[in-house]
């Protein structure tokens, strides 16, 4: 007699490091890609007995990333993506349900002013590149057989203000020193993800490498244009501004650490310190994190880990 | 005209890196936590307006858990975090939720043979501790000011089996090359969240640092006496023993990644590799993630990041 | 009778990280970096009974790069490390020797369309700023009281060619299986430290800031523009083109790992890899580290660590 | 005419994680290891044409690793870097040097009470470990093809004594805001290499393996007896102590950071921190570094990075 039961479930291969060139001529592009697969289905077999009859190996997850890679090119993260997922719900009858979850690590061109030029009608060559090494791009492409959801995102992109932040008016309990701030630096590290409403094949799909483009450059405006009272506003800002600009985003959520920047006492020295010198401390870190939704649109589906 | 509202939101002072001292005489005893509280209630304001004055600032959230440190002690970390999620749940009218992430670090005893004796009235000395250094354990309070959710767990505990482990009989299709193996290497690191039944103040509260000791033993026991045809197989009868094994707990959470050994091909060398030789390879690897529940538990109410 | 001596030995306050905001109008500029502080010098009796009479305490060193970052502003991270290593050397009689290393983080501005202009005479809003977040800079500046030594360098910066990398004509023993390549990937995370030829303080001292930027864009370029037989090759040409472009530079220290990407094999699905399909592998990786001298030039004096 | 020559440089293939199973009927020993190979030798051509004739393809050195893990056995960290060093410098006349460094990260037995008794003639199944997760061992064997340096040691093991530590009549300036301290946590985290005086194949070779329990022993005890006025103390005690146990070490060095535990300020809340509530804090840190040699010996052969 069983006394427990297999709740939500899901397996794969994770982080498929996939770099993909492009050849246009001496022109060469790169992606490159983290893929991480997650499956589910009918798996209560595999758990309880061990058959793997229904079990598509992580190894196949990991062949078909690498295939997929040519047979479909990357033309972007996403679409990348949507392939991979759906290629596992259709393709395999226990597979209900499929998740892949991808890193982009943006490169950029090195310039070669030694290289020889193409002036005799031969190629100019254009196959270096510098890891760009600023935020990490990421999606997660979800499909059940019917539905999508596409959140995408980045992560790592720190940003700061050296002015036109405040913090007062704030509860006191008898646990409080904090004083009261009217100019300090605000700091942050944004991890951002945005959900798109397409969620049907019959739907046109954003233009997923300039909607990301602007996504970014409109946190990055709305962090610094903003004067800040506190960070939530900050917060809420940065997800209205991206809301309002881009009709293909019904959903926002940032997560934000405070990275503080304290003012230094110089006093015992004999020195003022005028806004001049901080300690950029490690831990402990605020972290306000919120969600930003438009208007009528409802929260995504939770995606359980 | 708003064209957005705020959805799903959170704040408070992460990783508090807080340690504790108890002496006993000459026996001093340690408890060494990274603690995270984030709240959440009315806080329309605060992102709309910048309004802090439902603001309980995060420098607080860090005093209160060095204060608690001293006026309630640390007897566990799930004690030790129902005592903060009481406090700002109750303390403060805008605060409607608290969740309170712990992490704790072990620490063992040094003998130290050549401190001098004890045997002449004198307390033996007993401050000396070196960090255990494997498993870090966890807990996540919940309050919502009626009813408590407490998931307590473990994580980076690696484990390996060298052998009684096998994959055969699952799903070809055409992007499948991997083997069957009939006799390999099963390692993973578990990472485990297991959630009590425990709920309101009224029922009596779990042994907190006994029922720790008690799941992490059967994890183990259970990892290694199983033998394996799949991890998802290793993962459930785990699951099952725990909640099994202990009353206490309705729902064990595993995420395992499946840590891969590659058997090295010798034979380009003229040597046999009788399951002796092995490769530990870092990326990419399998990911299976799965939840046991006890019969007629429900899932747990799950707590938005 | 004392049976053991006291070798090499260094103390001081590690990873003070130090921001420095400056105001020109309302123009803001920013220098982030990680100092850490070593003093060497007659430290013998703190090593054998304990006494402190000769030892700064840590924290004040950590104070006085505080304290520093005020007094004279950090214009470098070079100047600022030569600012700290004289002040620490000529103002205690046991310390005979200081050695500073800085990373530095760079930051670039976010532009602010936004923002209100200044046309109406009103000052514009620049104090804005992201993380460049590609490599980190870094030095080394040692003084003994007579004679400088500074490496300067940079690590993390992460390059590829796709192409004009070949690997063959190789020594073959037998535990060799790797087939030779004509066309392949060579990708590598440059670290790099060059030694400044300025010794004394009667010479002219290098433009710090032109300096880091001329060595960087050489390293790129030479890495860029050279059709490599090994990794090897490109090292030295790396070296070379910094020596030969930067007369302020005697020595360059590079330590390159081949970042493996591994073509991937692909007719098991029926299709062709032309050079299109890697995968980018963690560990193990080649490392090959080598030094480039100038003609003439000896060796920089060992910095113990 | 060159304008450069090449310095001191090696190359090999870093961080091979080689995983040996030995079986003694149902008890199986594992030896867990992450090898790095660095060789040097006539290395110009290389360098300066491309020309690879004298070298041995680092993917050989890593077959290498694999096949002497068949061939000879894992029985130390130090006898397993020995055979390589050997191997390399003896079959290659390029090859002048060979340095192995190599990590090992230790296993502990997951006790199996639940599994089937062995008592009716079959097997005890003993084949089931879980990673100890402490320190990280660590050596590194260079060879010249005369003379041997073994330089073995410890990582990442970080001990605390809650008590018996003292700071206090150290030197003041100007910057100094440190209070003298008569009862203060030290922590540390153990960063330590002992070179042995074994140095030619005429010699007994040590027990590595006894050889180094039983340092890790003296230097733990040794942390833990020594009532500290300074860190530097403690740090020439734990290196006096293992030469004086250990005949077969001449050097050891020490690095060891001073993990702050800040005595939280309690008052503004009406609590007193009687030597209870600490805050442990990651950066800035003291870091304090020595050796300690036998009388009479000379220090270690720097090996250049």
């Amino acid at each position: 007699m069983p006394t427990t039961y297999l709740g939500q479930n899901q397996y794969g291969k994770a982080e498929n490091r996939v770099v993909r060139i492009t050849r246009d001529g001496g022109t060469h592009h790169i992606k490159d890609l983290n893929v991480s697969v997650a499956l589910s289905g009918d798996m209560d077999d595999v758990h309880l007995s061990g058959s793997n009859a229904h079990v598509l190996p992580t190894d196949t997850t990991k062949n078909t990333v690498f295939a997929f890679a040519k047979e479909h090119g990357i033309e972007s993260a996403e679409q990348f993506g949507i392939h991979l997922a759906r290629h596992f719900v259709t393709s395999q009858e226990p597979i209900k349900r499929a998740r892949i979850r991808i890193e982009e690590y943006a490169w950029e061109r090195i310039a070669t002013p030694g290289a020889a030029p193409a002036a005799d009608g031969g190629e100019e060559k254009r196959h270096s590149f510098v890891r760009k090494g600023q935020e990490t791009r990421t999606t997660e492409v979800t499909f059940d057989g019917a539905r999508w959801q596409v959140i995408s995102g980045l992560k790592d992109l720190v940003v700061l203000n050296s002015t036109d932040s405040e913090f007062w008016g704030f509860v006191k309990d008898k646990y409080t020193t904090l004083q009261e701030a009217y100019d300090r630096i605000l700091a942050t590290e944004v991890n951002a993800r945005w959900r798109f409403n397409w969620t049907a094949d019959e739907q046109p799909a954003p233009q997923w490498e300039t909607s990301y483009d602007e996504v970014r450059r409109h946190l990055l405006e709305a962090f610094a244009e903003t004067y800040s009272l506190s960070l939530q506003q900050s917060l809420y800002t940065m997800g209205t501004r991206v809301i309002e600009s881009r009709p293909e985003v019904d959903e926002v959520r940032l997560s934000l650490p405070n990275k503080h920047h304290f003012l230094v006492d110089l006093e015992p020295f004999g020195l003022k310190n005028d806004n001049e010198v901080y300690l950029a401390a490690d831990r402990p870190y605020g972290l306000i994190e919120g969600t930003v939704l438009r208007d009528g649109a409802e929260p995504g589906i939770p995606v359980t880990d």
